[in-house]
């Protein structure tokens, strides 16, 4: 989705400007195959479905999960099944958020949402859907040891003390004061534990060891706080153009975000070092893990 | 749920009310394990979840994935993640099935449904949390190398061209006209798919070859169906006491069932035609699969 166009000398951002790319290409081809067509039976479901999940997203997770897998010594088809599944979860996740019973939202990636189109009905059952995928691409990893380790880490990530808990505490949050300690509770669970499930079940599905797995599900906390930050800092100032959704609506609905608690300024500073101390976690890896170096660059850097 | 006073002298029906209640004991026991307490932050999830999952239904799919497993030789514990997780996937449908924009109902298993108690969003991320604790429970079974099969058959019977594509057609076919055909194919997908499910998986989790789990499955599908179209002729006969929930909702909403295409005494009359042809497809099994065959007369002679 980055453009890549400014500050052109700046090396890791191109490189994970290349490998997002890649990546991307690579994933949606998978989850091309991993989906019915829209000609399949019920049709409208699956047209919601794709409609959902081919909407240009930036596809950070998957890259994460690719990245993470190489960066223990295996390969992005090692990975191909958790790259789909984390995406597959992170779209149910917004299909469901945007809800009328949820955060009422009516734009997504710059289109309409998902129940804007098809109705809350076909919404809530495409989120369903695309979750019971999500774990029947996992359960076709290569490595059908790691398997397990995958589905645990996924699972524990995206449910009710990970992702939908933090969806909770999210709603029930609105319109309280916020302290710094509430905010970042909320982030840990709704964003930053599904990106850190994408690192540590990309490395498990690539033959991490316990101690490679550990590291990775460091740094997948670290950075994954540092992209909410970023995310609660372009809400405030990026234009609706550049963001694909309506900016401004976490100040409109009184979320609790960074900015909200300690300011734009020092939240960008929160966010620079949660990327120093994520690429710290990296150094016994050595040069495979190249590709997560840059994807923290790119979390703390981006434009939408 | 059955209290198994009438007709005394039917050996089978009694063996299948023993079977249920003592598979609903050791199923509610590992339900109690596999999830969080209703005091582990967030507390309304996880109340919402306990208050759904804990309503004294019959367990009816743990008992046939556990007398799945034991007709293949293996053993309840084998087949305990299967049996939790069929369960959780069975009381998330309920859920998001009863909120206002799907079925919209206020009565489950004689009680409120979750939404009216919890609200629609807690509602919605209640159902998506069990979900999600279904796949990490059968991620758990015993016999790890049985686990990409079982999570493929659970993942197939409960998704797109299982139980939520069934909701769509379901829902889809709401005040249109319907026949034999299209009410098959609704039921199909939208109740003998996770009964279905439950039989197979149990049985590959309990060790099954095959050939076993083929056997297990054609005799999940006819159950199946035919536990739907008692289901459908108990909407008309019941009463709400009996029932737990709110009967003659299906005629009022003008859904596609059984008795509507055929009457009342076709539809008795192929349901017990499905319970002969699954009970043939024991045969093979032996003495081994009694339960299941107790089972299969429960299904077509419950009165709830």
């Amino acid at each position: 989705m980055s453009s890549g166009s400014e500050q052109a000398g700046v090396k890791p951002k191109s490189g994970a400007a290349a490998y997002l790319e890649r990546s991307r290409a690579f994933v949606d081809a998978c989850l091309e195959k991993a989906l019915p067509p829209e000609t399949a039976a019920p049709t409208t479901l699956h047209k919601a479905i794709r409609y959902s999940i081919f909407a240009g997203g930036k596809r950070l997770r998957p890259a994460l999960a690719f990245a993470a897998a190489e960066a223990v010594g295996g390969s992005w088809d090692d990975a191909a099944p958790v790259g789909c599944a984390v995406e597959m979860i992170h779209t149910y996740s917004l299909i469901h958020d945007d809800l009328p019973a949820m955060d009422d939202d009516d734009l997504r990636r710059g289109r309409p949402t998902c129940h804007k189109v098809f109705g809350d009905a076909i919404a809530i059952l495409s989120g369903d859907g695309l979750l019971t995928y999500a774990f029947e691409v996992l359960a076709t990893c290569r490595r059908t040891e790691a398997i397990p380790g995958v589905i645990k880490a996924v699972a524990t990530g995206s449910g009710t003390v990970g992702m939908v808990g933090g969806q909770v505490l999210d709603l029930e949050g609105e319109g309280k004061p916020a302290t710094e300690a509430s905010v970042a509770a909320i982030h840990r669970w709704k964003t930053a534990a599904l990106i850190t499930a994408s690192c540590e079940a990309g490395a498990l599905s690539g033959g991490a060891s316990l101690k490679e797995a550990e590291l990775l599900r460091n740094y997948g906390q670290k950075i994954g706080l540092a992209f909410q930050i970023v995310d609660d800092i372009l809400d405030l100032t990026a234009s609706p153009e550049t963001l694909g959704k309506t900016p401004g609506k976490d100040l409109q609905a009184q979320k609790a975000t960074y900015p909200a608690v300690m300011g734009i300024e020092r939240a960008k500073l929160e966010a620079q070092r949660l990327m120093d101390a994520a690429k710290a976690e990296l150094q016994a890896l050595g040069a495979r893990a190249q590709h997560l170096e840059d994807l923290a660059l790119f979390v703390v850097e981006r434009k939408s």
